[in-house]
């Protein structure tokens, strides 16, 4: 199945045209954003924490301290909603009314579960890892038992997942278009800057190029 | 009051030490900060959904239609946790397990009203937009008395709140120093690139100093 059924929980509802229900889009979306934002419920309270994540099929994999609350309510089965969100633009509409953002978010649910066995476990952590970095995992050094055994590991299967795209220049009441005011896009773009070797590098390494020409 | 108190709401529960509860550092990422997360709670379930905001003193201003589902559940009241996040590097340790970002999140909590004073709407959307782009509602054609009647505008007085930094070069098991391994941090920036006009322009407008010199 490429797609998510459209049901109560995904459904976009403001703005249904900018809509999309396809794993190649959605997918690209969460493999593109750096970090997520989880949200869930304790007591009647919500809660948004930022995170990094990994993506491992139709699942989505996190991890964190054995203590973390997030982690321990997940690993327990419970509901969550991930969000991830790129920021593409400012869109300047002459008239305030109209003016936008270009995005690309995707918004997932599922029920968490807990990672434990061995293999998974380092197969998430790895996700994980090359999802920030991709070579990374075949460089750095690994994790020993005793860490492995301090990190909790969840995922979270998607059951259902939407996405909202927005692209292109502001579309204004037709009667504003001659009004003397400057309109269009302010693109951003999310850059990486020269890397900072650690104070205490030893000599002679030099800055892998999955570093120095890191791209998203 | 200079900081929040420390509740079981707000506090910072992983790695302490990176929490503060000082306004000044939570609102210089609420402002710099171009989206947040907000998270709710509908029956049971969870959901965070990315909108614009703007900050007005203590409170969180959202806007959207006045259909918005988002929109009229935190004008009936209801709890809200919004996210502000920012990604400033990758922090790339030598061991996996010391891996990690650098960031600055901040998140916010407390109940929603709606806003529907003429002025006082007007000043929420005033303050959205010079949210993200400071200037432009000087320069923009302002919402007709129409326009303001399709538009929802919600406020959120932030009851607790906490931000949550982490900074500066990753920090290695000692022994993992002498590995011939690369570390150091990956610096990100979200940059404005050249403004694009929209295709309809009017001949002879120059985009405004706040588009050509964006800054955050």
């Amino acid at each position: 199945m490429d797609t998510f059924d459209k049901t109560a929980l995904n459904r976009v509802r403001r703005l249904p045209e900018r809509g999309r229900y396809d794993r190649e889009t959605i997918y690209a979306i969460v493999d593109e954003g750096l970090i997520c934002h989880v949200a869930f419920v304790d007591g009647d309270q919500p809660f948004v924490i930022p995170t990094i994540h990994g993506r491992l099929g139709d699942e989505i994999v996190l991890h964190g301290a054995r203590a973390s609350r997030l982690m321990k309510h997940i690993a327990a089965g419970n509901a969550v909603a991930i969000a991830v969100t790129l920021v593409d633009g400012l869109v300047l509409a002459r008239s305030v009314f109209h003016s936008s953002m270009n995005y690309r978010s995707a918004v997932l649910f599922g029920h968490g579960r807990l990672i434990e066995e061995g293999a998974e476990k380092l197969a998430a952590l790895e996700a994980v890892s090359e999802h920030l970095a991709r070579g990374r995992w075949a460089d750095a050094r690994l994790p020993t038992p005793k860490e492995l055994d301090a990190t909790l590991v969840v995922g979270v299967p998607i059951d259902s997942a939407s996405a909202k795209v927005r692209t292109g220049p502001p579309g204004d009441d037709e009667e504003d278009y001659a009004l003397p005011i400057w309109a269009g896009v302010l693109p951003f773009q999310m850059q990486a800057q020269a890397p900072l070797a650690d104070p205490r590098l030893r000599e002679g390494i030099d800055a892998p190029d999955y570093v120095k020409h890191y791209v998203r």
